[in-house]
C-alpha cells in the first residue's frame, strides 16, 4: 500500500539557533551602543522545567519556553544559557542529573553531548553558573546580567525572568533584554522559514486527509485524531500548535471551540460546514491553518456563498501583502470584500462604506485578519512598546496593527460567521437594521461560518503563501471525492 | 472496509459521581461521628483551572483534577464544589462567563444545565459562594470548610487546598478530609470499574493494532502515534493516562523513557524488543498496560526467556491476589520467580533464597510491582498516614505496601531488565558476584528489558485481570502475522 504522505520528518538544522544568536547578538549590541551602555556582561535566560497536574506525580509531556527555544533550541527540561556581550560566546548550563536518572529516565547525558548538539561554545552544570560567570567576565564590578521581563501582548502575563541561587550575586536588568528579543522572533530566517514550511506541509497534506475521510456520522474529535496522527506519524511532529478546533455546523462560529469545555464532541450532520481550524508543530516552529467545507462533500449554494465571500477577501489580502503594507488596512479590506460578498448575494443592501464606516465587517468577523506565527502561535512583537490596539469593534481583536515587514509570517484568516449573539443585536439597532435584508439572512440562522486560514511569508516585494491546502471549491469538492492532490512545493529563493 | 475496531465510546454514566459523594459522604459521618464533632459545615473542593505556557496565551488542553473529578465530574474549568454535611445536598459553583465567551469559547451553558448534566442538588456562580454557603449552614458560629489538604505519597507534593474571596468568613479545616477522601477513592465501585474496563478495553487493542503494525525501521514515536489514533478515533479517549513510554532495544532498560528528553525517537532495528507501556483515559479513568514483543515478530530463544520469566512472575503474582494478602509480599513472590527463570536459563546459579535475601531481584526489577490505578495512574492511598516506605532496593520504590482489598485496582507490572548501572556493580560486589554466570550474562547488555503489565480488579475472593492482551509468545506471535485477536470481554459480576 502506498504510504498516505509523500513527506517525512526532516533534519533539524541546529545552526538555526546559533544562526538566532548571531542576529540577536548585533542586534542587542547595537542597542547598547545607540544607548551608550558597555558591550560587556551576560544575557541570561532560564528555560521551562516539567509541570506535574496538580498534587500528582502527572507529568505534562514538556515543551520548551519560547523564548529559550529560540536562542538555544533545547528540547529539554531544566537548563540555563548565557550570551557573553563581549565575546560573543555562547553558554549553556544543564542540571546535574542524580545517578538514579539513568535507571528510571534514561542516558545522562554528558556536557560534550550538549557543548555539540546545541554548537554552543561550552556547556556546564547549572550549579556553575555564578562562579562561571564570574570567571568569563571581565569588566568592573558585578557582572550585568540582561533578564527577560516584557509583557506578552496576546495573554497580557508578562515572561519570568531567570532566577537561580547567587542571583544577587549579579547587577540585573529587567528592561533592555525583551523588545529587543522579541523583534529579532518578528522576522524570520532562511532556517525558520524551512521548519515553518514543513510545519506548512504536513499540516496541509493532513487537512486533505482529513477532507476526505470526513462523513456525515463521524465525532468531530475523529477529524482531529486523524489530523494528529498524520502530523505525527508521518511528519514527527509529537506537539500541535494548539488545541485542535474540529468545529461543524452551529459550532463553526465559535471563534476558538474545541477546548475541554467545548470539546469536539459533536456528531457531524448531512448539511453541515465544518471549519477545522489544526496546525502541527515541528522543532518548536507551528503551523496555524484552516479549512471550511460541507461534510457530505458538495458545496449548497449558500454555502458557496458565504465560503466564495471569504476566499475572495483571503485571496485579495495575499495579493497586497509586501513590505510597508499596514496590517489594519488589510484588515478592513477582508472586511470590505466580505461584505461586498454578502450584498451580491443579497444578505445585505446598501453602501457598502457606510457599512465599514459603522463597523458592520465586525458582526461578520469578530476576530482580527491574523497574527504573527513563529515557535508561539500567537507570536510575540504585535505590539510595539507604546503602540496603543484600535478600539473599534473587529480592529480592536487585531493582534498586531504593524506594518509588514520582509521576514515576517503572519496567517490570513478572513472568516464570515453567523453568531447570533452579534448579528440579532446589529439587526435591531436603528442605525444598522437598514442594512440587512432580514428575510434573507434568516436562514443563515444555525449555519455556523467559514473560516480561510493560510500562513503567509513576507518577502522583500511581496509573499508567499506557505499553506498548500485545496482552497477552491471545485478543487475542495474534487479532493473530496478522492482526486489527487499534490503538495505544490514552492519553489522560491530562501533568503 | 471493516472498522480497526470492535469498540465504541460508552455513555458517561454521570451517577458514577453522584455514588461517590454518596459513598464519600458516609465514610466522613461516621469518621466525624467517631470523634464526636457535629455533623455540619460543608466538604468544599475547587476544581483545576486552565494553565497557560509560560507567558504565552498558549493554553495546555485542561483535565481537571482528580479528587475534584472524582466528587462532580466536572469537565470544565474554574469550577468549585461543595457538599453540605448535615444535609447531604451537593452544590456546584460556576463561574460566571463574559457575554463574549459566546463568541470566542461557545455557548453559555445555564446553571440549570450544569445542574442536570452533573446531577447536583444545586448550582450557583462562584462569586455566591460565601452567601450561599452562609444560608445553608444551619449550625452556630461560622460555617466549618472541611478543605483538602494532604500529602500525594507518589509526587512527595501537597494538594492545594481550595481558596476564594470570603473564606475569612468560614472556620477551616485542613486535616480531616484528606485521607477520608483518599481511602475512598482506593476501593472502586461497579461504574468505575465499568470506565476503567473500557479505558482497558480500547487501550488492549490499541496495543495489538501496534504489534501487527510494528516494523522494523519504523521510529518509536510512529508506535505512539498509531496508539493515540486508535484509542481516541475509536475509544472517544482524547487523554492518555501518562506519557507513551514506546522503548525498543536498549532503550527498554529506561523504566520512564518518553518524555521529552528521550522522546521516542529511536528506529526499530531488527532484533530488537520493543516495551510499549501505554494506556488511554476514558472520562477520567485511566489505563496503564505494558506489551513487550520482538519488533521482527520472532522471538529468539534468549528473548523467550527473559520474556517468560516476566510472563510466569506475572502470571503467579495474580493467580495469588485476593483480599488480604501483601503486596510486599506479591513484590517479592514475583522477584523469586524472576530469579529462578533467570537460573533455570543458566544465567544465574546459586541459591534463590540467598539471592532473594541479597536483594539480588531488585538488580533486575528496581521498581515496585504495581500500584493504585483509577482517576490517577498512581492513585492516591498507596501509603496510609503513618505508614512507613520498604527501605530495600526494589522494595522502597513500591508505590504501595498495603495488603490488598476488595474493590482496589491495581497494576501487575513485573519486569526484568538489563541494565549497566545495576548489573556491573552487582557483578562486581564481593557479596553478589558469585550468582552471576559472567560469561552467559554478558551477551544480554544491551538487551534492554522486558515488562508485562496489566490492571487487576481484586473481588471479595481473588480477582479479574481487566487487560486484554496477548501474553504467550505464541498468541504474541500469531497476533503479528494477522491473526484474529478477539477481546475475550470478561464475564464477572459488577458489585
Amino acid at each position: 500500500m502506498a504510504s498516505p504522505s509523500s513527506l517525512s520528518p526532516p533534519e533539524i538544522p541546529m545552526e538555526l539557533h546559533a544562526v538566532n544568536r548571531k542576529k540577536f547578538l548585533d542586534s542587542f549590541r547595537d542597542h547598547l551602543s545607540r544607548s551608550s551602555r558597555p558591550l560587556s556582561g551576560f544575557v541570561f535566560l532560564q528555560g521551562g522545567e516539567e509541570q506535574t497536574r496538580h498534587c500528582t506525580d502527572h507529568i505534562e509531556l514538556f515543551r520548551q519556553e519560547s523564548y529559550f527555544a529560540y536562542l538555544f533550541g533545547v528540547q529539554e527540561p531544566g537548563f540555563y544559557g548565557a550570551i557573553d556581550i563581549a565575546s560573543g560566546e555562547s553558554l549553556l548550563f544543564a542540571p546535574r542529573l542524580p545517578a538514579d536518572y539513568a535507571v528510571w529516565l534514561g542516558e545522562i547525558k554528558s556536557l560534550s553531548y550538549f557543548k555539540e548538539r546545541y554548537m554552543v561554545s561550552s556547556t556546564y552544570y547549572t550549579d556553575e553558573i555564578t562562579k562561571v560567570l564570574h570567571h568569563q567576565y571581565q569588566g568592573p564590578g558585578k557582572p550585568p546580567l540582561y533578564l527577560l521581563h516584557g509583557l506578552n501582548t496576546d495573554s497580557n502575563n508578562f515572561s519570568k525572568p531567570a532566577d537561580f541561587e547567587g542571583i544577587d550575586n549579579f547587577k540585573t536588568d529587567l528592561n533592555t533584554l525583551h523588545p529587543v528579543l522579541t523583534e529579532c522572533r518578528v522576522l524570520k530566517s532562511a532556517l525558520e522559514i524551512s521548519l515553518i514550511q514543513f510545519a506548512n506541509d504536513i499540516s496541509s497534506e493532513a487537512h486533505v486527509e482529513v477532507m476526505r475521510k470526513a462523513k456525515v456520522g463521524m465525532k468531530e474529535y475523529q477529524l482531529e485524531s486523524l489530523f494528529l496522527h498524520h502530523t505525527y506519524m508521518y511528519g514527527g511532529c509529537r506537539h500541535c500548535s494548539y488545541t485542535c478546533i474540529c468545529a461543524t455546523g452551529d459550532n463553526s462560529a465559535v471563534l476558538h471551540y474545541g477546548h475541554a469545555a467545548a470539546p469536539n464532541d459533536r456528531t457531524l450532520e448531512d448539511g453541515d460546514m465544518a471549519l477545522l481550524d489544526m496546525g502541527a508543530e515541528y522543532h518548536f516552529y507551528g503551523s496555524d491553518i484552516t479549512c471550511s467545507f460541507p461534510v457530505n462533500g458538495k458545496f449548497t449554494r449558500d454555502q458557496s456563498l458565504v465560503y466564495n465571500a471569504v476566499l475572495r477577501a483571503h485571496n485579495a489580502v495575499i495579493s497586497s501583502m509586501r513590505p510597508g503594507v499596514s496590517w489594519v488596512n488589510m484588515h478592513k479590506l477582508a472586511e470590505r470584500i466580505i461584505l461586498e460578498s454578502l450584498k451580491e448575494g443579497h444578505l445585505l443592501s446598501g453602501d457598502v462604506d457606510a457599512m465599514v464606516h459603522e463597523r458592520l465587517g465586525a458582526v461578520f468577523m469578530p476576530h482580527g485578519l491574523g497574527h504573527l506565527l513563529g515557535i508561539d502561535t500567537h507570536d510575540p512583537g504585535g505590539y510595539l512598546k507604546g503602540a496603543e490596539r484600535p478600539k473599534e469593534p473587529g480592529l480592536k481583536s487585531l493582534r498586531t496593527s504593524r506594518e509588514l515587514l520582509e521576514g515576517m509570517v503572519i496567517t490570513v484568516e478572513p472568516g464570515c460567521y453567523f453568531i447570533d449573539a452579534l448579528l440579532l443585536p446589529a439587526m435591531e439597532n436603528t442605525q444598522t437594521s437598514k442594512y440587512f435584508n432580514h428575510d434573507q439572512i434568516s436562514r443563515f440562522r444555525g449555519f455556523g461560518g467559514v473560516r480561510i486560514e493560510s500562513d503567509v511569508y513576507v518577502t522583500c516585494d511581496g509573499c508567499v503563501n506557505m499553506t498548500k491546502c485545496p482552497r477552491e471549491i471545485q478543487e475542495i469538492e474534487a479532493v473530496m471525492v478522492g482526486a489527487p492532490w499534490r503538495l505544490r512545493r514552492q519553489v522560491f529563493l530562501l533568503l
